[in-house]
Order: structure tokens, then sequence, then C-alpha cells
């Protein structure tokens, strides 16, 4: 991202926050996933009172891209009202981002100061679908049939 | 859902098939979520080569509108490409769905035919905030503070 | 469930409440899950800072019991210490539980009254791995590959 | 963990492979934590058919831990059947595990040879319990309540 995609990726980010639905734990974060044709898509935290439903506001811009047909990411915003720590993806929003590259991750305090990184850094020795292939590829190459 | 409504639900649930993101399971779902002012938002499966991190078409339709400000909904759409079955919401959508109340979900078939149901008639005895808040009136009765 | 056996997995997921791991929610849920062979495996909600990585009573009695080898359930009991609802369980449990079949879901308050149900019965017109199965002989019949 | 410890781990963590449910994902996967008072809970991945209900070995083995009382631990065995590749955790399973600290992380192929880490270093920079502690202390200090 450049610094002028940036800042339109903060102030997206910053304004979905009020759209969080969070009654549980009351803590708004909001996304804003610039796809590299320079699309944004926003997302924030959706809630559930089974709390493990809960999907963050990565993911929500994750899958709101997704529907709409793009895969291809220059970065990912987020932004929190935490003022004295920058609030990192959760492990869940980290796997969630992979599966679509590597590209940057941003985290936002509300005075617009900034924490960079990327989805490979976030999850050293990455768990991905290349995984998944070379186990079948395996299986292959062993005769073994999935059923087995 | 009036028959219009319907209709055109059926169609953006239909037409955003085609952006699901499923090379594990490779069962495309699409769904449109009718807002009670009127809006469509279409969602799709997004799985992950992590299976359980997988995210349904259900679940991306209600964070899409959650994101960008609609809590209060008409209906919902399910299309999913087979023939011969309805494809109801797994439960994890279903949980999903009542934290935003009662309405309509219409599973449906690639030659339109259609299963309609409620999202409190497919969680029967469902489990809501309306718990947590018992619990915690419960323990406020008690003078019990949320530390114990 | 006969009823010396719906007693003793009251007991245990009574007595199980105290191991949960609920920082966030401060609600302690418990559960004894009944193999068909007699076997009882306890479980608690186990939560997470980020709340959507939460698991449930219900689905860590269901992975212990089938880490250790067992599959096949007569009834799973699960206690809250709500005094005057029944909590049931979440949609997500609830489709958890399917993938092994119908058996009883009994709920059960402080005071040892019950509500009792099934999988099946809780989770009606139910998704589940019938519908992946025929998903694949469609594909089979209409010569698609899994990569189309 | 010690090299008898590490040992006694891979035996059950390969062990336990067995169990896995996983008829859609044909990966085996088992799991052994270690708690630091010495006793080893095994885990295994349990697929859905609603993929994204899917939990991992490691879960599986936290969650197992927990229901008995144990949170403390000293290491987590994963193994896995690839012969080319260490299987990591995925990022779900690395954030469920820095709910319990800072501990051992052990991948390990079929013929015993290991990938050593640790869950923080596997989430770096993570998010946790923390955060939300900031958060609330944050909300504290400036006289927010909850409900705001
Ligand atoms: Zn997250
Ligand atoms: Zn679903
Ligand atoms: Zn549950
Ligand atoms: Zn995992």
């Amino acid at each position: 991202m450049n610094q002028e995609e940036l800042e339109k990726c903060i102030d997206a980010a910053q304004n979905s926050q009020q759209y969080a639905h969070c009654p549980y734990s009351h803590f708004r974060i909001g996304a804003a996933l610039l796809t590299t044709c320079g699309k944004i898509f926003t997302g924030v935290n959706v809630e559930n009172s089974s709390y493990g439903l809960t999907i963050c506001a990565e993911r929500t811009a994750y899958t709101k891209a997704v529907s709409e047909g793009y895969k291809s990411f220059k970065g990912i915003v987020v932004a929190s009202d935490l003022k004295d720590r920058f609030i990192t993806p959760c492990g869940a929003c980290r796997q969630f981002g992979v599966e679509f590259g590597d590209f940057e991750v941003v985290c936002v305090k509300p005075d617009r100061t900034t924490f960079k990184s990327s989805t490979h850094k976030l999850l050293p020795g990455l768990f991905s679908q290349e995984d998944l292939i070379a186990k079948a590829q395996q299986d292959e190459k062993e005769g073994k049939t999935p059923q087995n």
C-alpha cells in the first residue's frame, strides 16, 4: 500500500468501527481490505451469544471481498479504540488471511500510528493449502485412495 | 418476503454462487439476505485449508450486512447446486442468524423450487442472548460479581 | 439413557462445571456424554480472548470421546447454573452432535430438573454428511470432476 | 520437555492419529499435550460435514486437559503422516494455545524428526487476554461503562 492507499484504508477501517456488533466484548474493531485493483472492503466484528461463533472484523472483510469476486489483496488495515497498544489479528484471522497469499497487515491506533507486518510474517512456518496438496500427492504416490 | 422479493433474492443467491471459494469441498453455496428496508446482501462459502476456519455463505451475508450498518432482516435465501435435496443452513449459521431475530429462511434448488422455514423454527428451544442476560440478572440478584 | 445413567451423567456434568475456562462470559457449563458402551466423557466450555475460538462444553466432550476411539453415543447431558431457564446447546454444538447420529440431549438445571430432546429434534431438516455424499454422487453422475 | 518426555509425547501423538475423525480431509493428525505436572492429554482432529465446525487435534487436547482441571502446560507435540514436510498448527490452534501461556510446540514427522517452536514464537505480536484487560482499563479510566 502506498501512503495514499494507507490513509484511505485507515479512514475506512476507523469509520466502520461504529457498525461492530459487540454486545459481549464491547470491543469495536474495524477493518479495511484493499484489493490489488484498488477496491476497499470494510469489515467489523460480529459477535454471537454463543461466543465461539463470533467473526472478527478481518474475516468479515475477507469474506465480503471474496463474495464479490475479489481474492487478490494488497493489504488489510485493522483499527481498534485502544490508545496504548496495537491490536493485532487473532490467530484465526491470520490463518484466514494466508489463504489468499502474502500481503501487508497494518494495525492502527486511534491516533493513526501504525504497526506494519504481513500475513506471512504473522504466521511463521504457516500451515496452508500447500500442506493439503503435499498430503494428496504423497497419498497418490503411495497408491492410497482417499478412502484408505 | 413477498414473491417479487423472493425472486430477486433467488437470482442474487444463485448468481453469487460463482464466487464461492471452495477448493476443499467443491460445494458452491450462495446466499442472499434481505434487510427490512429492502437491501440485498449476498454471501458465499469461503473455505480455508484449516477446515475449521471455513465461513458459510449465510454467515458471509450476515457479517456483510452488519458491517454496512444493517441488522434487521426479512429473510435469507440459500442456494446450492443440489438437484434432489434442499440444502439447509448448518447449525453454526442457524445460531448466527438468531442473533438478529426471527425471520424467513428459504432454501432453493437450481430449478428455483423452495423449502421455507425461519430462523426460530430451525433452532427449536434456541440458545440466545436472553440466556446470557438471564444469567447476568441471576448473578446480580445473588450478589455475585462477574469475578466470582 | 435409563434413569441410573441419567443420574450419573447429571452428576458428572455438574461436577465438571468447576473446570470451565470462562474468564470472558463467566458462564460455567458442564457436559457429560454417554457412549453406547457405558463410558462417560465430560466437557466444559473453554473460552478464548478471541471470542470466536471458544469451544463449548458439548464439543469438548465430543472431541474427547472421539480422541479416545468412541463415536457411538446414547446421550449427552448439559448442565448450567441458571435456575429459571434450561440452557440448550448452541447451533454449533447441535451441528457437531449430528455428525454422530441421533441420540438424547438432556439439559439440566442446578436442581436436577431436565428438558429432554435429541440431536435430530434440535436441528430440524438438518444439514449433514448425507448432503455432501449426495453432492458427490450428483457430480459423478454428471461427469464432473472435483476440479470443475 | 526433556528427551524422555518428548519421546513419550511423540508416541502418544502418533498413536492417537488412528482415532482422527477425518472423512472429509482424510488427513489424520494426532496431538499430545504435556502438563507441567507430567500428565499427557492426547487429541485428534474431529471434522464436521459443515467444515467450519471442524476442531483440530491441538484444540481437542487443550479442551480435554482443561476439562479435567489442567491449564498449565510444558509443551504440545503434533504428529502427521506427511513425510516431507512438518505440519505446524493452524492459526486457530496457535491462538487457542496462547490462552494458556508460552510453552513448547513440537511438530513431528512419521520418522520422529522434529521441528521445535513455541506458542509465542508461532504467533508474533500476539493478540491475547492482555488486550482485553487493557481495553477494560482504558474504558474505566475514561469513565465508560460497558454499555457505552
Ligand atoms: Zn480475529
Ligand atoms: Zn453454515
Ligand atoms: Zn455450543
Ligand atoms: Zn488447528
